[in-house]
């Protein structure tokens, strides 16, 4: 298995857990794009949320409820924003499925359409 | 119930749906981020996702296995990205839970930290 995410969760790659079940790992994003900028790992290898199995759909409920639950721990607790890039067109670069999540400081909307 | 979004829903502010089911209605933003721009609005209100019910994530992860589905049918086969704005630091601005659904084109992710 060449994907970067599970030798992470394997613990092949070092890296700090800011929080871990049996679901999913919660790291800092190497390349931030905000002041608090957190990945939500599911710990199953899958890459789109179409490739993910009715179990795999549930525990993406749990992880999303589990996020809130912690975001105050996070730093979080004035708000965050979750994103999921999903294919080409949204520049996913790693494919397993994973869920940024951004906050410690107001987040701008910006316009991404071009000229 | 002073919420735009339960308005759309009820039909009391008319509105194009894309899609509809008894649990989401998908539409367009009307200030949209990039070339294809929707948002995906569980008919049930809630603000954020720590105040929806058990049976209300259940019913965020079918939402989210019908986006995918959807996808190509909403020109967007080669991608796409989900952001969910929660709260004030993500700039929520409608206190009803929604999916942004983003596409159409390359999406960069700018740095949104400030100097």
């Amino acid at each position: 298995m060449d994907c970067i995410f599970c030798k992470i969760i394997a613990g092949e790659i070092p890296s700090e857990f800011l929080y871990r079940d049996e679901k999913m790992v919660i790291i800092r994003d190497i390349d931030p794009k905000a002041r608090l900028h957190y990945l939500a790992i599911p710990v199953r290898h899958y890459a789109r949320i179409e490739e993910g199995t009715d179990r795999d759909r549930a525990d993406l409920a749990s992880i999303l409820a589990k996020i809130a639950e912690l975001a105050p721990t996070l730093g979080l607790a004035n708000g965050y924003r979750l994103v999921v890039n999903q294919g080409d067109d949204a520049g996913q670069t790693v494919h397993h499925l994973h869920i940024h999540v951004m906050g410690g400081q107001t987040l701008d909307f910006p316009d991404l359409r071009r000229e």
